[in-house]
């Protein structure tokens, strides 16, 4: 079996994908999931989220889906005309029963989209279902499993890349693999730059999270196996301009 | 002053940028100019370098521009039409004292087209000359050094990471630098994955071009500093699609 690490999201992928976006889309993702969500939308655009819902028609009818919650950031901070931002922390403390939420991220919900084209079997993984996100990826997989990094605004980042040795270790833990130079390069990292929360703290987008005040969601996300949910791309994709995700 | 570190080419760069395709485009580059040939002009397309030459005309006429010496690849191997391969071993055997090479690979040159048409001064980099390189950066740079990682058909290599990290281990021992993410991996590859030839050797890209028989160019690469030619993108492109680096 292959293992193949993407530092940033690239190219078409053939079998099993574990989407790391770890601060903070797909953390938040599995927190939905965890507080009873039915399902995850994400979105290719905020303005494909917000139209899912609908709006207050001119009429003044409201003409909202009331089923659909909106989540999702830009620059960090939550989106106008979303009812959350891309907060782990405060995911955790709503409940979700019943409710499908709609996400849109400025990295997380582009490399679903890029990885959800193609891949047989598509997960979200992160820190905290690290364990159960590789069972599950190995369990599915035939020849590859490929952990692809969302990354921040185009570039690598030390917190996905973390993530990704984390997942990639325990992969090699279930199993034979043959690694490419992203994994290779994922597991050193893992091995050599501290702890999760370390090394999540000292990536620029943790820095950057910690100085909107949102230091909270960087502990959260840096817990490591905490949660066995895994969202996994549903076969049946009903709904245009958006991946849907349930759990696994 | 910044330490930036793009494990594949990303975006705009502003100020001094090192481009680094390690096997082989740069460490080619930098043996063509060190065996006399007065310039190199990088093209976008191979199509670009074999117009640039000119051909035998339709009624018989030789309308080749003997300047020019063409050198490039796609999949390790010399393009049809052109007189070179990529091979640094093959450059150092050849004089090219009054030529001008014109360069087109996979990888190398597209990098150095995305950071040739913004950064202030666009050198090319390898193990080779990689004191020289860095210690070129460090006079020109005003507020960043970004090292440019040419990367192998859109993904990240180790080969050009663990160049990288030499690099950058250059930079830091000859001022205070402030590094990102990149910088940090590419320093921590460098740190843990072993010597030159090992990370080469063991990289996609080393054992690929090991199968096509060409282990000896990976074994020329790996050699650290031994050059102290560095390419410099001259101030005056007077050649449309293509950019010229000379001997700085």
């Amino acid at each position: 079996m292959k293992l193949r690490v993407d530092l940033l999201p690239h190219g078409a992928y053939s079998d099993t994908v574990l989407i790391v976006d770890v601060l903070r889309a797909t953390t938040t993702a599995i927190t939905y999931l965890e507080r009873g969500a039915d399902a995850l939308l994400l979105t290719a655009s905020p303005e494909r989220a917000l139209a899912l819902r609908g709006t207050t028609g001119e009429d003044g009818t409201d003409v909202r889906d009331d089923r659909y919650l909106l989540g999702g950031e830009r620059g960090g901070l939550a989106i106008p005309g979303f009812d959350f931002g891309n907060s782990p922390v405060e995911a955790n403390s709503q409940n979700f029963t019943g409710r499908t939420v709609v996400m849109n991220t400025t990295n997380g919900t582009g490399a679903a989209h890029v990885a959800g084209t193609s891949g047989k079997h598509v997960l979200l993984a992160s820190l905290r279902n690290a364990h159960a996100a590789a069972r599950r990826a190995k369990a599915l997989a035939v020849e590859e499993v490929a952990i692809v990094c969302a990354g921040t605004d185009g570039r690598v980042g030390m917190d996905d890349v973390y993530a990704a040795g984390v997942l990639a270790e325990y992969l090699m833990a279930m199993g034979e693999f043959t690694v490419d130079d992203g994994a290779r390069i994922a597991l050193t990292v893992r091995r050599t730059v501290g702890n999760p929360l370390e090394a999540l703290s000292s990536s620029a987008h943790g820095i950057a999270l910690d100085r909107l005040g949102l230091g909270e969601d960087v502990r959260y996300a840096a817990q490591v196996s905490e949660s066995t949910t895994v969202p996994v791309l549903a076969d049946t994709q009903d709904i245009e301009g958006a991946l849907r995700f349930v759990a696994g």
